[in-house]
């Protein structure tokens, strides 16, 4: 892993994250993905997204709020980076909650090569078939650990698979990180899990060939971000505006040093 | 009223709080949602509404920026809640300021059960038949007083009413409350009567039998979450980060002895 | 220039602003609007955006994120304005970007009487016929200096011209300001450029019969807000937070004195 390095070339290179996402997140997402470096874009149309996504360095699908028309460009859009060679991560916010988002986070992977999944545990236990409970698109626990959840899922779907928690576990089915950066404030803000799925985005875009380390760096680097922010906070608001500056500030020099990465 | 013990009841028992809410407040009403420490959830689609809000603790539905497959999610929604037990609040945006909303408004009252309706004076005034001025959503007048408001309009619509303005006014038609929380910061911050909305349905979420109670806890939580948030501002933008921080940093033991109610 | 006087009188009058505009800033849009002193309102649905506009004080549209039915909607939101006498601001988020972006920005400007348009240089290079490299929503660079091309595009679109970047230029076609206020960090918050489009649109609100100045004192006035939030911040969230705060902090009586305007 060289998360500082991938994170300097990132902002040297300022790629473009096209973003499917949900109404909740939007602003969010994209204000990370411009504080971290990396230049986000949010198009939904089925008229415009083939184009949007086949220039993008990567594109993120994030089914937190689903209609018809929104499932339509995710397949399209897709379709449209994979024939283009842009790597896809998939957020599958909700999976196991309703029957709808269940079957349309299957149905991408069923269609489309997807690079990453980032999802809580319940999502991915869904997604691998396994026991997981769910309230509204909070995780409330999956049969099993983190570690092995994500070697399952990642075996089981065909991808990497990052299952974000109090400690985070990257897979690709055979090698498995755990990354134990971040705060705990990151769970009482709306949207952090979505955010880093858009980092995510934003590293793959620089490293397509090693999506397993660009995930697990992703992590790092939200997670290294989480803590700098808490450290100004009173709470989930101003630990929120704090998070921002804590991305934009983020140093590529002592990154590595500060990531806490097992295996 | 037991707003303290309501709230540490809320933060125990985590429920859900299926959202229909509008596109400029989404973020903000699931982060009030949040902070206060229960679970917010969005979910708009036709195919998951009935499924999402049956297992939910309380349904939100407001009617901020409109359109024709919202309004029939909002009426399947609401249908499937009552045929669950599941409580609903309306928050009426801008009833009064154009025909659609008006008469969304309307129908969601005529043909869904509606436990608490949440709303500023000329919205209010407006569903009750009375004399209202609105400009956009913002209410410039009505010809009642609060109280009068909040009581005429519930005993009109067979629901529990809350009017807020600088001092907000819950009745059910024969009770009237009066709760003179909060700070004129509020009203400088768009989304905050949503957020109150959406804080509405967590408390009814847990006192499904109280809504008279459950409205008015809400609005004292809100209002001294307000007033503890304008201590640490220099405007509208630190006092909508630092708003989040109060609703968290609540504290159920002295919240009582902060309400200022009165009837 | 009256930079001062208008705000006040905007305060005096707060006007409402009708806003159709992206996902992704529609919070962010209306605050900027409420913390400045107007009354922001949001609505998109084909039902009722004639009405709203037609009693609207401006009218603002903005193309970030399109789909058919909100096209739908601006163009018959626009015809009411225009039937109404009410100035109409667009902002062409991403043209240049996608086919769809470009052509319904030139389709409102063909169907439309816009007031001022409200870009960055390779959106308005693209509208203008020039050429422009655009990645995502950000300008890469066009061919004109910013004045150049806020006088040709003003010339060939028939309506005022704000381009806007490190120094902004507005032009009727004749005349051009440019204006030197700001702050770096207005480019590292999403949805910047559509608060100052917003802006614009609450400006035209009490001047109507004079665009250029109106174009000219909005980004006077945002541009004031973001040096005094700059001072505040420790990167772009606690900046964007403060942003919010200086606008509601502008003093009508000093702002005159801190404009940076030439020409």
């Amino acid at each position: 892993m060289r998360t500082g390095a991938d994170l300097a070339f990132l902002r040297e290179r300022r790629p473009l994250v096209h973003q499917i996402t949900n109404y909740v997140v939007m602003n969010e997402t994209a204000n990370a993905t411009l504080a971290l470096g990396a230049l986000p874009v949010m198009a939904h149309a089925v008229e415009e997204v083939e184009e949007m996504a086949s220039v993008a360095g990567a594109l993120v699908l994030n089914i937190g709020t689903l209609s018809r028309h929104w499932i339509e460009a995710m397949l399209l859009a897709a379709a449209a980076a994979n024939r283009a060679g842009v790597p896809v991560v998939l957020d599958p916010v909700g999976a196991g909650a309703t029957k709808l988002r269940t079957e349309t986070a299957q149905r991408i992977l069923g269609e489309c090569e997807i690079a990453v999944v980032r999802g809580n545990a319940a999502e991915v236990a869904t997604l691998a078939g396994r026991e997981a409970q769910i309230r509204g698109v909070e995780s409330i626990g999956a049969s099993d650990s983190g570690a092995d959840l994500a070697r399952a899922a990642a075996a089981e779907l065909g991808c990497v698979v990052a299952v974000t928690g109090p400690v985070d576990h990257v897979s690709n089915g055979q090698r498995v990180l755990g990354i134990a950066n971040g705060h705990e404030l990151l769970g009482t803000v709306s949207g952090t899990g979505c955010m880093s799925t858009a980092i995510t985005g934003c590293f793959l875009a620089v490293a397509p060939a090693r999506p397993l380390e660009a995930a697990a760096e992703a992590l790092v680097a939200f997670g290294v971000a989480g803590e700098d922010a808490a450290r100004e906070a009173n709470g989930p608001g101003t630990f929120h505006a704090s998070l921002y500056d804590a991305l934009y500030n983020l140093d590529p020099a002592t990154l590595d040093s500060r990531a806490k990465v097992q295996g």
